[in-house]
């Protein structure tokens, strides 16, 4: 099948397209970057030296469609809808890793992002986390991959969510992400020598991907659910560590946390339950598609905690997208995403 | 003024060396080290050859205090107790950074650390933050330096304790540390090959230092406070970012919450309440005495949070310890600490 | 075809395994641990859980014989050729990955590693460097796989030393490494709180591998060739970047090294010969078996100066294994070794 | 003795600010910022609130003569000849941390710079390396700082240099620097994203530090000598490790190389002589302004490797400038200088 990857010099770009090249169904047909338009793929990133044979073109949706069977958008906000909208048109199947389709309510859309460019198209869009909406996929044609900071919190989460176990409709959320998470942002706080060694919370009870969890928590929970959302940046490139803080609504234990937990993802591949009394690690899913989760009962404080780690460019970006393709087609869910961890 | 430093060369141990030879009034004239007993330390830690004209000696109390009239001692727990009370019989006023006497209670510490060796000691004994406890400094011969963790988290706390801003008598902790805060402990996952780049909890909810922070945090509110405390490695050496969550006994909003940390830090000088929407971080106050605070209100889901960074090796360890002797010789309190952070 | 991976446990067993298990044409059989043995291999390293139906086993050669039909062997020198001895009379095919089958000279051996425990295998292994001695390699029962610094120095060193570009009969190699190189060794130097920011050479002039690129050198000069060697270790985990200084017999330009470069591996799918003024770097072939490679000429100096990167536990361990597993049985060299390098 | 800081937002100027500060011989009348100019130093930089109780201003040669007696100046090449110029004329002594005044050759200057903007002061100017030129430092009113890797390469080769070691008149210097050495340039190389973890050769023989290492090489050695300068990024932020290669003119061992630094550097309070065996390591400098230098000759090849570290921001920046400060006002050099390495 030929694939094309809008917007692949990003650094979500750059990482699905290490898993395209390594996905055996896939023929990467297309890659495009505004910026490096006519560059040859290995001489704008040397490490795709001798294993892509393309130049990046400008992003023409009519052109794409004559040569691709599917598009993976990976462009910023606002800026993604509109290419979508025209290659939706043209019968392209999309998997989008903008937000510009997460958020089913038009006017939370507009209040975090502004104005939405292709509005038409966020009623049809299928929310692209297959462990909730895999009934979902087979038929989707425009996917909304999900935030990185959503997936991680949002895994570990849902079984207590659906069974009911939040106290008041009110969850706290305090993650740590590596800074490739910000994108290739020429910002100064980003540069080496001051993110070395550095660790600060930022856009506290404000980021944009808040009301992502909010919307699905909800969904979830069968109610109205308030997420209090705290990102924290790491002194690293990849990874997010989510640990979230539920306030119970009756007596519950470990054991039964992790049963849940176990119960819920003993058929899903990418999911792994962890043993008691272990802590999802960075090390342990970074350069693959898995999230680790696990959780406990604070007895005496009457809380759950809820732990997770994903590689944020992968279950958190492409990596999902390419399993929700899979999905979308009927292959197994892990075709070219079979690559182990680097705990090195 | 003759200090004598206990334990010198643990990470603690060298970087409270750094701080007492730059203190305008003291002399360091014994550094201990069984392990290192003989060697020069120049020879046992290059950076400070040419600095520090004394060697290593095993830990004497009888030949220690007839060269020193104060001493820090940055052992292990239970292995400081023992030489403590040796070095208060001699009459040598003690700081002492392990957990011995931190803990009012002997049933929690040897529900947490085992049993004491020097029990007599602990009802005299000050918290040596002075923040807290400055009043009671100035006749301390033996002051209980508190942890790093706590440290993080009492300070930013605090006026919201007192001024009984908690709902429900319970406060999660979710605190994130460089690994010098573990020691130099030969573990593997401390390996730079391990670590670099990893973040993780670990133990979740039953950290030594949560009866620590709930005994403060009680004392402070005038009423029992429970902690539920989740500490979590950080891929790099120094520092704590320190992100409580409170639920609101009230309506309150950020503007109340700054007001009231700036109205209880305006003349400490190691307590720095950051602007509106700045968040602590450690590029700020690594190398440094400096704890930077941040509150704010979550009005929608009626959190205060609460947020905090140090350096865990400075403040959170031999920099509070000079503070405090500072505070009980009637020194201002900032001699040998005016050091400024290192940005970089 | 079932592999056994021996020594599956350390830095270079464990990337090894990530390798095998993507590899179309082979079955990871059996993996050893002497520490480990008795635990499954998701429990010991949980990156590897869901992914390894296996546990850590003793290396037993008879067993292992029945079991497997090739062997990967990754242990310390001397550790690793009782071992291979059995293996080889079993009739098992090893690849391995100590030195104790590199350096052809016994008392070249002797002289920089003790007595040597199989003396009688060490003239019918073949140097496992596809590039070099690929002719050799489908009839090789025993693969001295070369260690990681000879093979960053001798790839693009190797075209100048047979065109006789060599004055002297001496070169100077400074190479810098992560420290994965140094396996997982509990050496506090090595702790992260030690080692993160950390650079400093180590084993001037005496490094076990110079002895390894001296004879492969000499080779390729047709003529005894010295090398000066001088590690450096890097603050980062993978990877080493190696800078080689050659006093030019006569006078060159950079166009003409360049040209001999290119010339020498523009059939190789795993030398990178960059452009013009490109000086290879980790970002580039970390996670790949690539090797990148560059020379310029000094002309002022008359030095010729040349460049590599590789991942040291790749091309550098048993990335370059597996390419010689692949060339002994006729398959493309390149199976299971297409990952294309991460970038972040 | 007022100081003013020119240049005091760059990674540069911020270290030494930390210096000036520490200074018990200066006060820091003011600091300017052409971006930052009326904003307070605090307030751009949340590390120092508290600590100065400044603003910055845009920098007016006049304005600043009338406010202090010293001028440290720490901009780009060619902007900063301008205004040292102006702040010579009203008779403020300045040490210049750019490059505008270290090469004595104007056609050398212009060659590797393009025009100078004051050629008139360039024979005036004093190489501000104390320990090569700190007779002519008492009547120096332009300093002309040296840059960070000369620092490191030429303070170990002089003895070598002037004693005639030397065979050919030809050096390598392979170093390795960290990233803060390129200053806050926003460039996406230097993003954290793409930094960490990396390493590579840049401007190979054709850096700008090539011909000032040259130009004192050859004062010392009394002959013209070249140098094949190759420089490397480190991923980490502060410090330089250089490692030379000397061909020896004839035949010298180890014992004698170490003895000749010793005999160089035995009353410098600056260098370190390691004992034999020892690296020089960036843990051991970082945060100071010492230089630590071994020697040791590998009699096979017949070279002599001259190995060093330093912290590119304090003795290859503003450390090395307060050290001229002293020594031209006849304070004891260390004075604001003794602050121990931080070893974590």
């Amino acid at each position: 099948m030929r694939v094309g990857l809008i917007g692949a010099s990003g650094y979500a770009g750059l990482e699905l397209l290490r898993i395209l090249l390594r996905h055996p169904r896939l023929e990467v047909a297309a890659v495009t970057s505004e910026q490096r338009a006519g560059q040859r793929v290995g001489e704008a990133f040397p490490a795709f030296r001798g294993l892509v044979d393309l130049s990046f073109v400008s992003a023409d949706p009519a052109v794409l469609a004559s040569r691709v069977d599917v598009a993976f958008t990976a462009l910023p906000h606002a800026a993604s809808a509109p290419i979508v909208r025209e290659l939706r048109k043209a019968g392209v199947r999309v998997l989008d890793l903008s937000a510009d389709f997460r958020l089913r309510d038009l006017g939370t859309y507009e209040a975090w992002y502004g104005s939405h460019p292709a509005p038409e198209l966020v009623s049809g869009a299928v929310y692209g986390m297959p462990e909730l909406y895999r009934e979902a996929l087979p038929d989707a044609d425009l996917v909304a991959v999900p935030g990185c900071y959503p997936t991680a919190a949002l895994l570990p989460l849902a079984p207590f969510l659906r069974a009911g176990w939040c106290a008041d409709a009110s969850i706290v959320v305090d993650a740590k992400s590596g800074v490739s998470g910000a994108g290739r942002k020429l910002d100064a706080g980003f540069l080496m020598a001051e993110m070395d060694g550095e660790c600060r919370a930022y856009n506290v009870g404000k980021h944009r991907h808040a009301p992502e969890i909010e919307q699905e928590a909800s969904v979830l929970a069968g109610d109205s659910v308030g997420v209090l959302f705290v990102p924290h940046l790491l002194p690293t490139v990849r990874g997010i560590i989510s640990t979230a803080y539920v306030k119970l609504a009756g007596k519950r234990s470990s054991q039964e946390a992790r049963a849940l937990l176990e119960a819920a993802y003993e058929d899903e591949e990418f999911v792994r339950v962890l043993p008691e009394g272990a802590t999802p690690a960075l090390s342990a899913v970074r350069g693959s598609n898995f999230c680790d989760v696990n959780a406990l009962v604070d007895e005496r404080s009457g809380n759950l905690v809820v732990l997770s780690a994903i590689d944020n460019l992968i279950k958190g970006a492409g990596g999902q997208a390419v399993q929700c393709l899979n999905a979308t087609q009927g292959w197994n869910e892990t075709e070219g995403l079979t690559e182990a961890p680097h705990i090195l």
